[in-house]
C-alpha cells in the first residue's frame, strides 16, 4: 500500500499557486508529474482538473470528473474504454472510506473556476458518487462526482468552536436522505428489505432505507416516485448503490461479480417498479 | 395510525406568531392544546419548546429536548421516570424515518431564542440523536437532539434552483462520518464486521463503517480514538446506535430486548477497546 497523505498538506493552504507540475509535485500537494489522479486501490489523495478530459464538468463547489485511461494526450479525446483500476479505483475507494481528496485546478480547465496560468490548490472535496457511462467519444468512461467539504463535514458538536484542523478531519462517508415518497415505500413493505427479507428492529420500531434505483440529483436526475424506489436494509442499500448487486430484467437479484442469482426481488402488489430504472442502474453502476 | 402532516403547514411560514396555544392548535402547526409533542408510535410532527422541562437546552439552530412524561406541571420538576412511548417514541421514529419536525418556541423558553410573549413557529428541524439519562431531578429522562434543516438536506442537484418546497421535502435520515481513526480501525479488521463477521464487498473493495461507541459531539463528547471505535457493517452500525444491541462487560454482543447472546465481539490483538465506553453505551442507549 502506498504511503499516502490525505487532507491538507501543511504549508500549502487553499489558494496556493504553483508555476508548473514540477513545483506542484515538489510540494506533495499532488505528487505525480503527469497523472491527473494520485491514487491506487487503497485510495486517492488528490486530483488535477485542467481540461485534459473532454467530459469533465466544473461547477465550482462541485465537479464531475472523468477517470483516467483510454485518453490520447495529444488530442484529449478518448480512444479506449476506461477500467475501475489505478486512480479510478482509488477515487471509488476514497468514496467508500469517506476520505478527503485534494483538488488542484490548472490553466486549461473551465475558465470560470481555473487559474489563468499554472496550477492552484483549491481545497478538499469528497467523492459522493461514481458510475460509468459512454463518453462523448463513444468509449466507456468512469465518472466521479466530488463536492467541497462543507458544514456537513463538521462533527456534531463543532458549531462555532471548530478550527480549520477539525474542519478537515471529518468527512461524510455516507449520507442517507429521506423523502415523503421514501417513507411511503418503506411502509408499503413494512420496513422489510426487498433483497434479503430482513426487518431490522430497533427499540423505536423497524428501520429501513429507501434506495432510489436511479439516483436523485444530477447527473442521473432520477424521479422521486414510488416506482423508482426500493425498500432495503442498510447493507443491501450499500450493495445496490455500489453496484455489488443488480436486478435483472426478470426481477432476480444478482451478484455483480458472478451474476449468480441471490433470489427474487421481494414485491408488494401495492408497489410497482419501473423496469427502465432498473436498466439504468445496470448500465451505469454495475462494472 | 394518526393522520399526520409533516413539514410546513401552508399559510404559516417560519416566524408566524400565535397569541396562545388555542390559536396555535387551530393553525394545525401544533395540534395538541397542552402536550409538548404532537406524535405517537408512527412519528412526531411538531414540538413546543417553552421552558416546561428543566433539562431542556436551546442553542438556536440546535436543541436538546426532554421527552414527555413524569413531569409535575406545577413545579416543572420530574417526579417519575420517562418511557420511550407516545411522543417520545414519535420523536425516535421521526429520527429513524428522517422526518422533519416543526419546532415552536414559546415565552418561557430560553430568552435568547424565545418570543417575549405567545408562541412562534421557528421552522423545521430533524432529530439526529436520542438517548436516556438521569435528569437533574434524579429520574430517567429521554433526550432528543434536533438540528435545523440546512443545506445538507437539499437533494444533490439542487444547488441554485431549489425553491422552498424542495428545501423541506428532503431530510437527512442518517449521516455516517469518517475520520482518520475510523479508517484505521476498519483496516485493522480488514473491513470485517466485529458483530456478525460480514465483509461487505463492492466492485471498489470492501465497505465497513466505524461506529463510535460513545458518540462524538455534544452532549456525549466521546473521543475519536481507536479504543472508542468498532468496525461494523451498516446493519450492525444501525443496531448499535439505536440500542438494538449492546456489548456486555464480558465482551458478548447481546440483543437489547431479550438480552440473549448474539455472539462474542470479534476482536483483533491490534485493537483494544475501552470498556468504559461500552458501559456508557449500555447506560444511555439501551432502553
Amino acid at each position: 500500500m502506498a504511503d499516502r497523505t490525505y487532507g491538507d498538506i501543511p504549508g500549502f493552504p487553499v489558494g496556493t499557486e504553483f508555476v508548473n507540475r514540477t513545483a506542484l509535485a515538489a510540494s506533495k500537494v499532488h505528487r505525480p508529474n503527469q497523472a491527473g489522479i494520485c491514487g491506487g486501490i487503497d485510495g486517492a489523495e488528490s486530483i488535477v482538473v485542467s481540461g485534459g478530459y473532454i467530459d469533465d464538468e466544473d461547477y465550482g463547489d462541485e465537479l464531475v470528473y472523468t477517470g483516467q485511461g483510454g485518453n490520447d494526450p495529444a488530442t484529449k479525446r478518448q480512444k479506449a474504454d476506461q477500467e475501475l483500476t489505478r486512480g479510478n479505483a482509488g477515487l471509488a475507494r476514497s468514496q467508500l472510506d469517506g476520505r478527503p481528496v485534494r483538488v488542484i485546478r490548472g490553466a486549461g480547465g473551465d475558465p470560470k473556476y481555473s487559474p489563468a496560468s499554472g496550477l492552484r490548490y483549491d481545497g478538499l472535496f469528497r467523492v459522493v458518487d461514481h458510475w460509468h457511462e459512454i463518453g462523448k467519444d463513444g468509449y466507456r468512461i468512469w465518472r466521479f462526482r466530488l463536492v467541497t467539504l462543507d458544514s456537513t463535514d463538521l462533527p456534531p458538536d463543532s458549531s462555532g468552536d471548530a478550527g480549520p484542523t477539525e474542519r478537515v478531519a471529518t468527512v461524510v462517508q455516507r449520507l442517507i436522505r429521506s423523502t415523503k415518497v421514501a417513507v411511503e415505500v418503506k411502509q408499503k413493505h413494512d420496513f422489510t428489505c426487498q433483497v434479503c427479507g430482513l426487518r431490522l428492529m430497533t427499540p423505536a420500531g423497524p428501520y429501513a432505507e429507501a434506495a432510489h434505483i436511479r439516483a436523485l440529483g444530477k447527473p442521473h436526475d432520477g424521479p422521486d416516485v414510488h416506482s423508482n424506489v426500493l425498500c432495503l436494509c442498510p447493507n443491501d442499500h450499500v450493495r445496490l448503490d455500489a453496484g455489488s448487486i443488480y436486478i435483472d430484467a426478470t426481477g432476480i437479484v444478482r451478484d455483480s461479480s458472478t451474476h449468480a442469482a441471490i433470489g427474487p426481488l421481494r414485491r408488494s402488489l401495492a408497489h410497482n417498479i419501473d423496469p427502465t430504472q432498473l436498466t439504468y442502474h445496470r448500465e451505469h453502476h454495475v462494472p
